[in-house]
């Protein structure tokens, strides 16, 4: 199997501490996306989103989708991490908070950057005032994250999951491309935050 | 079990159809959102997102977000249909496939209705060119679900899954609200359309 990414991209880091937290190593391969190395013809052979992350399962089967890419490592790999929670009411809890992590935190925060930052303006139409308003969103649901850190010590309730990755990812790629001053303004953001560092996965 | 919904609305029509392709029956209330009835507090007391659908599983415990909705009632079902796929592979190829559906449709189909209908003016920001570059991203995806189709009987492979649902609730919600001439214009979809509506759940 081979993984490519650009391992800072938000996308390949939520694979990447996934597969730490699941003890997985897997060949990588670095992909130019800035050089346009995704809309080569090659790559179009092997991603249906011409995306990174990509997971080349064998000649033939690849996966987009950093979520789909978890998924398959965890049902083949033993382990009782429960990544995706354990019980059925567990695993609805976790896809529903890692929907809303995505859906009011990662989507704006994307559409935010895209908009704003001008980095993809050769590939694709960039609206600044869609940006400004998709920044203010992920500002309104960070008291969201903190009202429910506040409760419980992990995103979907007792237990490190997925949609902890997710937030995770979230909160590191508001404060460095958004300019978002989040850790110190959120106390439980900042606690949940500091305590994941302390875990390997996430350095 | 209470689900709290609006029937017509696409993210209540995802679970409604998964239900009944599972066989299954729950008690429903309907929501006046135009009413603004899912901002008040007692619906704040049971939903995080304060959107439907909402299920009410006890007096405690409560689920928003559709699909986290659907993975639940399969996790406790007996059943063979294996609306999320079954094999590890399988369960990835589900989990794409229904997230490119998500995020290169779903998402911005919705941004297209809510930024050109106005009709949520009243509680959101409207931006009128998104909402004109949204409804050309979700035009432009359309060729590539022709050309899966095309190769494939179903959106994720050979039997249908819950990505075939969010792709039939994508289709209908297009050509309804964002005037999008689809069946007819593509044959491969036009074919899975109408074989889809020849069975119970879609009807």
């Amino acid at each position: 199997m081979k993984l490519y990414e650009v391992a800072a991209s938000p996308s390949c880091r939520r694979v990447n501490i996934f597969l730490k937290a699941l003890g997985v190593e897997v060949e990588r391969v670095t992909v130019n996306i800035r050089g346009g190395e995704n809309l080569s013809e090659a790559y179009r052979q092997m991603s249906v989103n011409l995306k990174v992350p990509l997971l080349e399962i064998d000649a033939e089967t690849h996966l987009c989708e950093s979520l789909a890419i978890c998924r398959y490592f965890d049902e083949i790999t033993t382990n009782h991490q429960y990544l995706f929670g354990q019980t059925a009411l567990e695993k609805a809890q976790v896809e529903m908070w890692n929907r809303i992590v995505e859906w009011q935190g990662l989507i704006p925060a994307f559409q935010a950057f895209r908009n704003l930052s001008g980095v993809y303006r050769d590939r694709e139409t960039c609206i600044n005032s869609w940006g400004e308003e998709s920044k203010k969103r992920v500002s309104e649901f960070l008291p969201l994250l903190e009202q429910q850190l506040q409760q419980q010590r992990y995103i979907a309730g007792k237990k490190l999951t997925v949609a902890d990755i997710s937030a995770y990812v979230l909160i590191t790629f508001c404060e460095a491309q958004l300019q978002l001053v989040i850790i110190g303004s959120y106390p439980h953001i900042s606690d949940w935050y500091q305590a994941l560092q302390q875990h390997d996965a996430f350095l």
